[in-house]
């Protein structure tokens, strides 16, 4: 389905809005630490010096020095945004659907613009970081490119601090535990499911990752010699997937402070300025010849379209990976509906996460149904699902380990098989 | 320190809007579930056939159900809001502190009434059940109480729904392993510290439980035989503490849905739709003679005022409890030295909890000073506490045991005496 030339005018802007959020990050995350500062300064000078005593000015010296040392790394994510193709002539009729090769040469790149058409609602996100992200999605919005330079909300800059998060979940070895607890069991379970496929094999079998976010858990599929396409909606996703992706060629070679941006609930200053360094791998290390992409936009609008010959989905996929994916469902039916056409015969679907339905109390007027995990279940069979293998596994997502709150989902684990 | 005629003002329009967003909880929290019933029927028919099989329309009737169980119950607490004082002749040029003599004769009541001037700004809460209480606190507002009928804003619903959360944790059987963990400890280090007297002469021993919530703790231990005072600031629960401890006559006499208000991460509808009985002892039942008080206001206010020969509060304290409270501080170095004067010499400071700065990134542009757990050790120790039994305590607070997301607090325990 082509976009109309206001929709295009929208997207557009909403991607140079999430540019100048990544820009601006630096002024933002440093005025909330000087605030601190400022604070400090309104104590009596007897408190003031029993603070300084306890090394309270050098650790707010410390947090900016890290902020900082952020603020490098993120720009480098948004250096060159005519790569994404919005600054390049382009044929903006092209449908929803953006195919990024990964690891391959950077003119299949330019050939096809990337994250360009992603669309739909910008609040529409996967993150599981911050129970808050529901509350104050309000604070969404979209600015005309051509008016004066955006202002990134409180709500941008809380993407990206989860975009910080989420580079230590996929990239880092910090990370590993959580990926070990989440992505090995959907990995052990494919593999189940083509046990009797031999290893030369698996590039004929498409497996696809909606809500693929960083990338990781997609990566790691292509890395077991599957073909398989990782699906993402959010910039704040997508840019630095590309980045981590493409443009970096060592391991550890950035370095990033995820946890600098609060103060709350910490038992030493280690918790809070120890650095990830990252990558843990080399994204470009895929074997020779592995299937491997990535496509920006809306999981709904591509994958659920109409078929036209050029983009057929329905049957098309063996194996279909949500992980911490499905409550970004507005309406679960169709969710679910869709990976069941777009399983070939057989295929599986294997399934991991909470259901913390992102549009429950939405304040964009978007509907919103919101099932219990035995509702889930229920309404997979009636769609044409067998569902085996069925377990809680309890698994952290993104906070900060050393945090004095701990976050633990008991989230809900199955594979499930086209049957009907 | 009397007040002036307008704080007296603002102080009686906020209890008007306190009255008021209880009154209108059924209305607010059944247009909220109405909601999911119109996104209902914005689907097909075949997604509203397939929902219907499941019981999701029933489950919505059900939701509404609860929460007019919850109405009558907040209702009951809110019936006769004269009792507190605002609508009788008082004087209205008393200090900040209003001591209720609690499971005594209503005669006493109405000599002191109760909450009058709890004093403040009126975000200052000690709820650690959602984190996104913080960055929702800019609702907050303050009517006059002639203007036309306050609309509760979505924050007061917030609390209204954190009461009812904590109703479970201090007054039912399901809060009984959250106590253990928590109170617990706390109360056999008091009873440790004061070992050597006679449990006939715990009543000569003074204790305070600053941030007492709905004053199970502060109950606990005057149950134990101490003469025992809570302080708490909020309206949210010195409303519902006074219809617990002086209007409830018999065990398991209220039912509540505390879990009503939200569709995610259930693992089904019982979940959800489960009762609680309240309460779980006679909150009437103290010993004869106990000497048990809850005072309504401000910490720094009432503790940390310059004596006066009617309320002398230095020295006059053996032993501070403070249950997830310290992180309500906007300076930390205020509470300790609060803390400190107020004991007697060798009088104890008993702390559990995590450092939820509670005025982080506040937009009420109050100052906050965020320590870390070895900071704030650092500095009871300069203030002149020896700190001994160091622990952390693994606990909840207030959340659904049912839910696929649990929370955590790895919480600071210790004991503190004051040397110097």
């Amino acid at each position: 389905m082509p976009f109309t030339p206001s929709e295009i005018d929208e997207e557009k802007a909403h991607f140079a809005n999430v540019i100048t959020a990544f820009q601006q990050y630096a002024p933002y995350a440093l005025t909330a630490n000087n605030r601190r500062r400022k604070d400090f300064y309104t104590l009596s000078r007897a408190d003031q010096d029993l603070l300084d005593d306890l090394g309270y000015k050098e650790k707010l010296a410390e947090a900016d020095r890290a902020i900082l040392m952020n603020a490098t790394f993120l720009n480098q994510i948004v250096a060159n945004p005519e790569i994404f193709g919005h600054e390049v002539d382009a044929d903006d009729e092209q449908g929803p659907q953006q195919e990024l090769p990964v690891a391959q040469s950077e003119r299949h790149v330019h050939g096809h613009p990337y994250a360009q058409h992603s669309h739909g609602k910008h609040i529409h996100t996967h993150s599981h970081s911050t129970p808050a992200d529901k509350s104050t999605n309000n604070d969404a919005s979209v600015s005309h490119p051509k008016a004066k330079r955006y202002r990134p909300t409180d709500f941008d800059m809380d993407k990206l601090r989860s975009t910080l998060k989420q580079f230590v979940r996929d990239w880092s070895e910090e990370g590993r535990t959580e990926r070990e607890v989440s992505y090995g069991p959907m990995k052990d379970a494919l593999l189940n499911h083509f046990s009797g496929i031999p290893r030369e094999e698996r590039a004929n079998f498409r497996v696809l990752v909606p809500g693929s976010g960083l990338g990781r858990l997609a990566w790691d599929v292509a890395n077991l010699g599957f073909a398989c396409q990782g699906n993402e909606f959010s910039h704040y996703m997508l840019l630095p997937s590309f980045f981590i992706l493409n443009r970096t060629d060592a391991i550890e070679s950035h370095t990033v402070y995820p946890y600098v941006h609060s103060f709350s609930n910490l038992p030493n200053n280690a918790a809070m300025l120890r650095p990830i360094s990252i990558p843990d791998v080399l994204p470009s290390a895929l074997p020779e010849g592995s299937d491997f992409s990535l496509v920006a936009g809306d999981f709904e609008e591509i994958y659920g379209a109409e078929d036209s010959p050029e983009e057929p989905q329905s049957g098309q996929w063996d194996a279909v990976l949500t992980c911490f994916f499905i409550d970004t469902a507005k309406n679960i039916v169709n969710y679910l509906r869709i990976i069941h056409r777009i399983l070939a015969p057989g295929g599986v679907w294997i399934n991991l996460g909470p259901l913390l339905w992102h549009f429950e109390n939405n304040s964009t007027n978007d509907p919103s149904i919101e099932l219990n995990i035995e509702e889930v279940k229920a309404l997979a069979r009636k769609i044409g699902f067998e569902i085996s293998h069925e377990r809680t596994i309890d698994t952290t997502y993104t906070n900060n380990a050393q945090s004095m709150l701990g976050y633990v989902y008991h989230a809900a684990f199955w594979t499930a098989t086209k049957t009907v």
